[in-house]
């Protein structure tokens, strides 16, 4: 498993090239990031040697479609990827994400139906290029009722919304705050197969009832509750062995610097990956 | 346009030979029946000679497996539905039906991506043989909130969801009495293309507001309020040229003979049908 | 149906505006162009008025995506695709279109595998936007051996791939010259339905034995010895609503002005439809 | 990895009960064989027992469709496809096996586009009940002239292939005959996901040119010159933790008793096995 970033969490950490730079210096094998801006910024050579030079690289891109509103949003979007996927195949990445929020003010059938439709088709042109598509079902209790329809946000429902997507090429984005507010545990980990698993993010929660942990108050890797040694070791069991990205999503900007987060960042993952015996 | 028949509202019609001798004998033309109760009892060339007999053709099968409860349910009935669209077939039949209930127990999200893959896997089967499935949407009111969560009833959310399903066999069956309980008018049938019609229904409502038509409630073609004259004339502007089957739901079996309601319904099809030039 | 028009056959008769105008100036109703090449260059609102201005449709796009060499040349198209999807969703075309060549220097089987993944990539593509794909199958003899390994040109062979690719959206480019030089009848267009043809080529062939036609010595509509009246009488028995687009491959640039040869066309087009009573 | 067996290379080993018996009883771990035998002889709980009662899982099914001749072959053999998946589903095994040959007397291009259409029907309705499609590649070379036309015979075809039939739940049944034969090495192997394969069959080969070798003159495991420690070191590298089946094609019954030719195996099982450190 890489070690791996997003920038969430992390402050004001400025351009692509320095996040590469920062993530090098702090030892992380893998960022978050639009392959497409660095094949813009630098070409397809510049940037596979920029990421050569650090040895880093990019453990999924963001999709860039709108899939939960208008058609008409949907099909602008749409009409982008295929250039973002090229460019993620250039530099080597095969995993782009996004996340299922938990309610929705549409019907929820009828988005849903709308949903798996427009998902299907960012997964078909994703495969063209070889990327695989990540779904990250995302479990804070807030959420679930934050829009008028429940949607869906345990990990059974979206294996069978992937399965009702029906591409090969679609699968998880794992993230060990949506496994701990669903209260899953180890077993529930293993009992998946690594092909199932896209991307991972990994984070912390603070000590206060699941029912109450709210989505944009996470901790940092290794600073909270969550069983994040049986996470990693449940995801190296089955034989996952692509990035683990800390995602820490927070109320308000961080104080600190950006060096200082990814040191912080650095000591929570030798901790658990250290503990995990990875 | 074919003149068609269901069981529903010809009280206890008896056998399906019975039933296809009669439906001959009062004008009509094809019959909602089961292909593989047919060729079972008489040959697959048996089973055509005793169609061709009495000019009678196979409007559409039903769809035999249960989509909307258990995956053990479903896995149940998937594997005797190649039989049944192999004798559909060898019959001539090309339509497979099944209805959308507008409400249910089930998660609306959930639901609708296991249901999604159901009938995808049904559809894939079917299509096998050359048959295609036509799905019901369902409009009276009282029952868009029988069941705990809202699911889908109108014409857009059903063809939304054919395009989710993702098959190319797959359509409506579309029954007059949800087009006239989802206050739809001709122009909605004017903007289908003929392809996207899988199987009709015709029946008529009673002269009750629209939200307080019970589903089975129905009246004989012709007797009650629905523009079935429009009904029809919007389809064949289309370019429909398949089966329109009566199916009359009622609340208690109808008191005349079948005979007397055979007579009753060729009499309803005369007046639609010879009111709108068909 | 739609009175169509290709560039093919008509000389140098320059911008699509010009195009344009000039077809709509001879009777024509629709034009093969580059939706988005018109879009590029008025914006949307600006395109949709030269067209109707003109009351001209667009009848096609060309596919852009080279799916018959390499991995590479495949993908570099593909990113282009949904833009002129896009495009002509927004003018109301639906149809995009690409021909198979009878022969090919690969191993046919092999290329038959990875020419059936890459058109369905490019069909879901389309589907997106609601553009339909058609495949035209090529017929002239010469072209079967042309390369050293036939591949297919009949049309059930060319609907068998069509379900092999397995998207609802792909159908027919069905060519008056594929179906004179496959030895076809009016019949064999009465066997499909209306929704398998996504496009139609008119054109007329010389009077040789039908294995000497060449692909590139077309006659113009009406000047040969192909059944054209049983040709679009068969397309209207079906239902077929689209265009008939004039497409005249020539070995070399013809000697009359466009203006005489759209004259010579139109006059085609009179005397076909006029007769086949349209 | 699994030690397991099929019936070929074994002599006339009798039942389904007897052969599950032997194999136990030489300490094999799965076999080969019709769960819905099983099933239809014992009940589902019935064929439970016997399988756990002797620590034996099934391996994999044979696919019972007739995929390679004619649309009536292939519809009739289907109709019985779900009940076999189904009894696989409810025996835990979750592979179902078909191979492929590697010329035709059908015209390549158009067989690859009916067998494309037809696999993906198969694999739906295995994939209805969780079971995978496993398609084999055969290498030697004598096959690849037997009937008229070169149809696909190499690892990269298949894979090809299956892209194209586009169903998440297809893969590889990897042979080392083929492997062989193909003249793979083992990064070949290394280059591969687990996802990727369904099902592995071993067994040796004679010392003679590779291009002379026959694929029924096959040797019995870790008896002939394939590098089989390779083969299985590198199945394990990459992660597969499937059956690894005994398949040995004779050119005719072998003269020793069923008992002998297990012994024989075993020996080749623990000499490869141990070899490779499994």
């Amino acid at each position: 498993m890489l070690r791996g970033l997003t920038r969430a969490g992390l402050g004001d950490i400025g351009s692509n090239e320095r996040f590469i730079e920062l993530a090098a210096q702090y030892g992380f094998q893998s960022v978050d990031a639009s392959a497409k801006e660095l094949v813009d910024a630098h070409g397809v050579d510049g940037a596979r040697a920029l990421l050569e030079k650090h040895g880093i690289s990019i453990g999924s891109i963001g999709l860039i479609v709108q899939w939960r509103t208008t058609e008409e949003e949907f099909r602008a979007g749409l009409s982008g990827l295929a250039a973002h996927a090229e460019a993620a195949a250039q530099l080597g990445c095969t995993a782009c994400t996004t996340y299922i929020l938990p309610s929705t003010d549409y019907p929820a059938a009828h988005f849903m139906a709308l949903a798996t439709r427009r998902l299907r088709t960012c997964a078909q042109i994703l495969g063209a290029y070889g990327v695989r598509l990540g779904l990250e079902f995302v479990g804070p209790h807030h959420l679930r009722t934050r829009w008028a329809n429940p949607f869906i946000w345990t990990l059974q429902e979206t294996l069978d919304w992937i399965d009702a997507i029906g591409e090969p090429n679609v699968g998880l984005l794992f993230d060990a705050y949506h496994w701990y507010t669903n209260e899953l545990n180890v077993d529930d980990i293993r009992a998946l197969r690594p092909s199932q698993i896209v991307h991972v993010h990994i984070n912390d929660a603070p000590d206060v009832p699941v029912a109450e942990v709210l989505d944009n108050e996470r901790l940092y890797t290794g600073e909270g509750v969550i069983d994040l040694v049986g996470f990693v070791r449940g995801l190296r069991d089955i034989g996952y062995t692509g990035a683990v990205a800390q995602e820490v999503l927070l109320p308000k900007p961080p104080a600190e610097s950006p060096e200082k987060l990814l040191e912080r960042s650095k000591a929570g993952f030798d901790k658990v990956f250290g503990a995990a015996g990875l």
